[in-house]
């Protein structure tokens, strides 16, 4: 049984669970209490030394890090139809598995950070970046409906959280109709979740946090 | 004829140098003054719109993004040597191509340009950093010789660059004896090359940039 170690609110993790029910796996969802320091543990560092959500098990095989475990679903249950495996059209999509990782997780995700878990960050700075990554998907996606390859891949799995979050760091995408539009297309595509009840568990867990 | 667009002092282009290197693989390189701005010029930015180095063509194939690069290149004229296509091993080098790209990138790579160029970056965050990020690979390596697959991969190449120049940005190795024997493993690889002349190019651009 694949289980994945989760915290509803990581968009990170979010970008997992997308992709198990985009490939309608079964899985189980293992909590891990960030705020209790849980994925500082012991126990959980023998899973992934870097302390880091979402990290995922299949049998004997741990994965972590969320642009790792798309490689491994998209390679083991998709076949090629999330990441294609000709030279070109790979190291295409892993492109924006690296932008993923660094300029949206720098920038959108980060201003979020501050907004829903008071992150001391540079604000200012994150959501600049955010708004210079956000025009640059603009620009590549008015002549595109996915990211590459002409169809959903892995790509648009890995960058469409923190930019449909947006809202959650105080980021509009109204200025990147584009942007908006690939949104709504991945939001139509079968086994598609949302990330559900955000506003509700956030405004709990804000409670919670300053009680 | 594979061409690379490429700076002297870019860690970046260098992991691909030593990957072109490694694979034997003739190319040309294309200077791009980071200086006077090259890189945000109109033309390089048809070539990659997030204005950075290295970019990598090869006929009519244009691919931004160091760890993007890595896979192009393993992928189609590395067999399956430098990157496994099989699930598990291919993302757990992709693991390490994150690492290089957020982690490596954000810590010793940053104090790097701290040293080298001025840049505005918070040195004591990037450091300590680095130093966390260090201790993982020591651990890690404790027990290997390569990051993964028992073998020289991608992973290696992408990770090795930054953490091999750490003296640059005044990261000592000396606590990390795994990673120093990895290092050294590496420079072993039959068509490795260095960062020729990094000290005396550096004092020369460092002169000219406070001239």
């Amino acid at each position: 049984m694949i289980e994945l170690y989760n915290h509803e609110l990581s968009g990170n993790c979010y970008k997992v669970r997308l992709m198990l029910s985009l490939l309608g796996l079964e899985h189980e969802l293992v909590p891990v209490d960030l705020i209790k320091g849980e994925q500082k543990a012991a126990e959980f560092l023998k899973l992934n030394p870097l302390g880091q959500v979402p990290v995922l098990t299949d049998g004997e095989v741990v994965i972590r890090d969320a642009q790792a475990i798309l490689v491994y679903l998209g390679r083991r249950y998709g076949g090629e139809d999330w990441l294609p495996v000709e030279s070109e059209s790979m190291s295409k999509v892993v492109q924006w598995l690296t932008v993923a990782a660094n300029e949206i997780q720098h920038s959108l995700a980060t201003a979020r950070l501050y907004f829903l878990f008071n992150a001391q960050i540079n604000l200012e700075l994150a959501q600049q970046k955010a708004h210079q990554i956000l025009q640059i998907l603009n620009e590549h996606l008015a002549m595109r409906s996915w990211l590459e390859c002409e169809r959903p891949t892995i790509a648009d799995v890995a960058c469409f959280p923190y930019v449909g979050l947006g809202a959650d760091g105080k980021i509009s995408l109204e200025a990147y109709p584009h942007v908006v539009t690939w949104c709504e297309r991945i939001k139509q595509l079968p086994g598609y979740i949302g990330m559900p009840g955000l506003l509700v568990v956030t405004s709990a867990r804000r409670q919670w946090l300053t009680e």
